[in-house]
């Protein structure tokens, strides 16, 4: 099986959190958004343009599968999980990394609100007041209370603080490592201080860094590098 | 089996569009939080607050079925969608449901944030001129975006206009009527333009406000009335 995902071009955004299950479990994949031969930014756009389309994604990123189209990141990843061992086959380990998988979408949601509090639909330079009250809530408050719950969920693991859910690696692990890259990338010295408080969750992400594959796509040209056009943006007056 | 439904008292908020399902499907439930005889707000708090949880919700609503705890509304209406027949059971309706669920549940953030745009730690009082120009671009652009949105789904359904996926309802209907319901409570002026222009959309939150169970529901005290503690909130200033 090839898989398509279709993303914006030249940022992490959204799409990141996809393509590391797929680098992680090794799918043979075209990120169509980056590859001009597969059809560039011009098919992701026809897509979403389709009016005809049965199951028309309100927004990209979306997987392509064969004759599946499938969007929503933790949706993407909730059908991915078990085609690429990516989650574990109990019912129950499933529908909890599910909602570990929607809790970071709520997160990344609130990244993105920091620096765009009024809306998307202005530039950051035109709510730049707005948006360092709204970073300073994110940063005090909000980081600090979903990391938390994280390294709680980690120190409550039955099967040991290594992993989310169970004795090993799955997609929303991947995901949190994702979420971890970018705070620190964001927020270098919020995430200093916060960091001291979440030890599990720090190991948890420096691990995932280094599992072969992971590493692998880390140094690769495919890894694009976090910038201001993406979800989470390093803008140093809203780090605190 | 009888579902508990944890959420916080005397609002619909989150937690109607877990309600709406359970009363379609005719489940035996208790809504905790407004049963003081099943613990009230305390038992709420007291899930939240458990230190030792193996499965900790990061917030509520959830539901316990037996010992399955379940969080995240999108998740709970996953969960329950197959035992209340209120899925489809060809897996690709499944996924296609849940997809059109995760949208309904950003737009649901997002007139959240509409009041709300520099966080949920400051009153509305307190940021009332930046609330009115996020609230602009709610109503303007992302009302019609979204409905728009459904609308198309509605008008590509093979099986016709009268349900988002397949020839019967689901949960996503369900929740598509509290949407609906929630921005007319909210935006009423905003919503006569947009409405005419989905009138798909119309149709279906009006059919499923008239099916036998959501109808009784509707009329009973069991259905708490919008108000300014939710999500959708009238501020005749924020409406167009």
């Amino acid at each position: 099986m090839r898989y398509e995902l279709y993303y914006w071009p030249q940022i992490q955004g959204r799409g990141e959190f996809v393509r590391l299950s797929l680098e992680e479990g090794g799918a043979d994949y075209v990120d169509v958004g980056n590859d001009e031969s597969a059809g560039g930014v011009e098919a992701v756009q026809g897509w979403l343009e389709d009016a005809a389309a049965v199951h028309p994604p309100f927004a990209p990123p979306f997987l392509k599968a064969g004759a599946t189209v499938v969007a929503q990141v933790a949706n993407i990843l909730q059908f991915l999980g078990p085609r690429l061992g990516l989650v574990g086959d109990n019912p129950d380990h499933a529908l909890w990394t599910h909602q570990l998988e929607l809790t970071i979408t709520d997160i990344v949601a609130e990244a993105h609100d920091a620096h765009h509090p009024l809306g998307a639909g202005r530039y950051y330079e035109d709510q730049k007041a707005e948006a360092a009250k709204r970073a300073h809530e994110f940063r005090e408050q909000r980081i600090p209370k979903y990391l938390g719950y994280f390294e709680r969920v980690l120190a409550n693991n039955p099967q040991g603080p290594e992993h989310l859910v169970g004795a090993q690696r799955s997609y929303v692990d991947l995901s949190l490592f994702q979420l971890v890259a970018g705070l620190r990338y964001a927020f270098p010295r919020a995430m200093k201080r916060i960091q001291k408080d979440v030890p599990k969750v720090v190991a948890l992400a420096d691990a995932v860094a280094a599992r072969p594959r992971i590493a692998a796509y880390l140094e690769s040209e495919r890894r694009m590098p976090f910038s201001e056009d993406g979800i989470f943006r390093h803008y140093p007056e809203l780090d605190g």
